[in-house]
């Protein structure tokens, strides 16, 4: 199995940006520890970051034929990109978003969500662990 | 470690109940599923079910000293029970919301939580496998 | 033909409760003019009352396999219990929901039903005889 | 007695229109089994249909000394003809308000009603029956 | 005089639930110090705590004919509960709406009341001593 | 001077409808009350009355050329006809909208008005006499 | 009979204020004018301006058994008063609420007023003639 | 090809109403340059105006099986008439809505539309020659 | 201990001012009724009333340094006086905010208040016992 | 003529994403179709599609000096993007805005523009063939 | 140049209220630190401060002749008095709004400004140096 | 001290776009001007525009390490980009949002701002003065 993990907008940041919410790892180190929970189940992980709308949607049309399934944090674009919405529509791919900390114990308009609705599910409030949970869920899926 | 997974309205029909939205396995069929997890792992788990908001209510409190953790599905709760939202608040035991179907993306009225701001986070949309992404989670934070 | 009639929280203070608006007769005369009207169409009914959601919501499910037709007056449950609403959604029985003052004409808050869209229809306004037509509208339905 | 049944805009439609929703028999079909009903409780009955809300409320101006009672189906008037509404609290004849579909399982802005409030309840969801229903109700309120 | 005072749901995990809003006072602790001062007065008082809905309607139900007044913390449920407001408008005994903190100081979704509309008035943010104020208020009012 | 006083849905009950709130005149009895100033005055008055807002319409177009100023009370329509609104902006005639009850004492809908921004003013309350002191209006404004 | 005409915050500045919408008089001469047309009818006036809510709401309860009635231009209190309109409903005189400009065509903040509905009318949009009709209402009202 | 143009309340004003926002051709000049491009086509059109709600309705009836089509310019209609919304539904006939101005650029109340989710699709801005290009469509749709 | 007792607008009225809301006693009655109880209990009362918002923030910024405790009757500027909010947020001095009727169970409009988030607690709905119970909580409160 | 032709994000993925809504033709067959029309008018066509906001903003302001008008599609962007709609505003060429699918007939959030009142008009509703229209327009606009 | 300063409701307090947000320094002490900068550059400054929002509409009108230009901090009235902000329309002086805190950073109500529309603009967030910065801005525009 | 001033969408179309609000100089000579103030006291600066919300993001997190402090206009993503404003939550430099004309004072969706509860300060409506006085403001804060 194939995964694609897209971070949105200031997840770049992390470690540095809000640790109290956010936690003290940086991207990277999040990324290494998925890795390695996925590398353990035989699964390929490929990691891209952009603070931009459109690369975003670039990356989740590219992914079609390329990889089984995307793991989406769209970061702030949660609560308001209907064209990330419409692009998670447009491909047959199962995606499951993601975000580390629990959105809905957060602002108001962070509670909402205009993406979740074109994906699978919706995991929410567990750090890097969010994202192991839903390779889990995505194994279940795909029958791995 | 000692789990209490408490399920609130009409989840007792499952099955029963828009198979196309639940799936067809009973409550109970699921819950065996879900105790098979748990016990390869070590865990004990226990089940309550009840329609009441009041005995999910009641639930919850004597779960203090009992239980390790709580995995609540609050069905239709979930969108207007204050009154479960403060019982979460007011034990010292963490809570996880689960649902089996993707609320997020069903009617408007189901896209909003207010338990879920009491709890450590929510996972939506992965039929009885978000109850074993839960177990997963309480795993990782209770460092078993 | 077996009917089952649910009153929800505050019927049983019929006659005493603000008869300006509910009339002056007790839920036990209210409920034997209809079993009157009932027995000599050839029709049994049960009554239930209840204050508890989730004993209303029992009482739904356990109707499976026990009676033909639900007509159930959710009292001010009809404006908010999205678990009643469920509930009826969860059963294969045919429910009219009735109301015995026109709800329409009332506080705002009481002019809109969050059940009444999982019912067949709703009968509001004209005091007990809202149940006699829910029944005559069930004959016709049933072909009795 | 003698009854008025006034049908708002499209129903002259019925039968030709969305049958998944209205069924296909046409109004004078429709109008044909309330009459038959009616005839056999000795009940006379008088119908009019208009696409036009000044003549709806011509109509119900016209109906007083005329008629006992007042069926009233406002089609989409139901849900903003504050004019429509007017005229009915204008007349001492007691008026019903009838829907062929459930309204409050239909779009939102079908759920409302701002000329039920000035009826004596409302009835809706049972086809033709509704307007059967309705007669019932009259017969058992003006005491014949 | 004797008086009936109904906490609603979670009040029982007084002393143990968010002691920084609520008080370091279990429910017990609490009352105790309620009836000192009844007793002081010359009045009995009774106690009851309920988490459900429904049973706290049988109480207010069952009030009539025991008691001269009832003190009601409906806890959470003063925000959507109209079943309750009902029950309190379908008694003739005199109510008192009391919470322990300032709802008007805190979220948002505290402030506004379904009940205290049905109520002789709203005693906010005194702790136990808002109890203690309606007892001061009831005599006051029936005259002893 | 040439007046045209439109008097729109409903009423055409005057005297008859709710006489609590519009009085126990007739239109009739109004009309001449108002027409015994105007000629006081050497006004000529004509009057139209008509429950359709299509009809409405037509007569003010069909005033230009015809008439110095329109008296204009919508009724109902008053509330929702942007219909009508376009129609007075249509014309060149100055038009005073009036009421016979104080608009702005009653249900929350009768408080706005969407024809009266098209208006030179506004007078609501003082019965009959609205349309008097708009003919003043109308004086002092044409210069007469 | 003995009138008092107050003029809210602003008016002083007629004349020097956006003379597009409210004429190029001063206050002096707008009294005046109204003046005139009071003492041919045999009417005393006497006039209050001030910026200052807090003595407006002094002059209107100051006028009880010193003036017939009342004439007040709230000016942008209208919109958000309540103590202005509490003022009103506490004197036993006839107020009539005027505006210069019809506001009922400006923002749409201008549109709803507050203190309208403890008014018998308004009359809104004929610049200082809005005064004089007010005048000619009392005098038909009070019987002069 | 056989066409209908349905024009709604105040198109009759043409030229008369506005020119800075409708232009200056009167309606008949307007319907004469439709019909100059219509006939160069081989098309047939016809052209019914009303002011009325009511005959519009019955107009969209009385189409089906006399035209192929129909363009319709609701007026004012286009933002509250449910009951055209219905009509339109109620016919088998394509229907496109036109706008002479760009209602998307004007008030905010003009901005949506009730009826145009019941049409193929919505011109709006292109003066006269929304209709023109209303024609284009459907000779592209019919296959003409 | 040295309480301010401060009124807001219409206060003044009392006894004139709808006596079914309000009671019949006068200002001074209400206060003298407060004074005995307060003398009773070793406790000087000052009362300030003011129908003016800039004079009411004054008294409230002059008792710094008085007296004890301030109890607060915003009249009509609880609803929209955030200017009052910010002058109690301003002084280190407890206040209580009180009504004399149950603000929850009137208007709409009266039943948020954007003061009492600044203050200690509300009572709302004993007449002049609001204070009274004021006094005991500040007693209480203030270890006297 | 030149003309650019702008197609915003996931309109790449034609033909691919929801064909029930979109067809089944490929951008590029889209583009093929609209340019055999131009080329048949005489009349130059670019092609730029982009997912990115700020890529579209810049085609725009490009546009100036080089082509005679814009045809824009903005996909998800017309809803929400105020930085598009700055963009239409600050540029001197007509645009024309276009959809494929008719947006009025969809869901309630792709029912309002933002960008629509910054442009001459909006087709809506033709497939492909809203492009050709808005063609006609334009050529119809700059008197080719 | 001749500045005058207005500070409104509760900057009396200045040193004394929520030094977290609005610093130590008093009234007098801010002011001085604003004179100092001012007699720098030549300019003299006159200060007023008042709670009463009547007091503050006379200060901007008196300056008219007096003053080449106002600051003007509203404090809590920024967000509600509809009459300064009529008053600020009412002069020919540019008035800039000043704030101490950032008010876009604090709660909701005090995000929006229904005075800033009428003013030059609004300086927020620099403590005592929003006036200094107000000043600037006024030399430049003056052309001092 | 190193500045870096942010400009978002559109405004390298300054002297082009609406010159009306936005001067006719271009944003070329814009920056001269903030770059003669800024030289004059010492300070570079350093100038970026995009209309890309990912590429401002990424210069706001670019800053880190290599500016004191930046100096932002968001342009219309004022209003709605959640992403920029979690951008300038993510760093740790000062930044000051400004505007060019008073956004208070146009359109109700320019009124709002997403980021400036994220920043030390707004300043808005002094043209390309916004700037200067921010860089005032910076200098004061960073003890310059």
């Amino acid at each position: 199995m194939n995964l694609l993990i897209i971070n949105g907008p200031n997840l770049n940041m992390l470690g540095k940006r809000e640790p109290a919410i956010y936690g003290s790892d940086s991207l990277l180190e999040v990324n290494n520890k998925i890795e390695a929970v996925a590398t353990e189940k035989g699964i390929t992980v490929s990691f891209v970051q952009s603070n931009s709308e459109g690369v975003m949607i670039d990356s989740i049309h590219n992914a079609m034929g390329n990889y089984n399934a995307i793991i989406l944090n769209p970061g702030a674009y949660t609560h308001y990109s209907l064209a990330l919405s419409d692009a998670i529509a447009s491909v047959d791919i199962p995606v499951i978003e993601v975000h580390l900390s629990n959105i809905h114990a957060r602002e108001d308009y962070r509670k909402t969500s205009v993406t979740a609705s074109k994906c699978i599910g919706q995991i929410s409030g567990f750090g890097y662990y969010s994202y192991v949970l839903a390779i889990e869920a995505l194994c279940k899926k795909l029958g791995k």
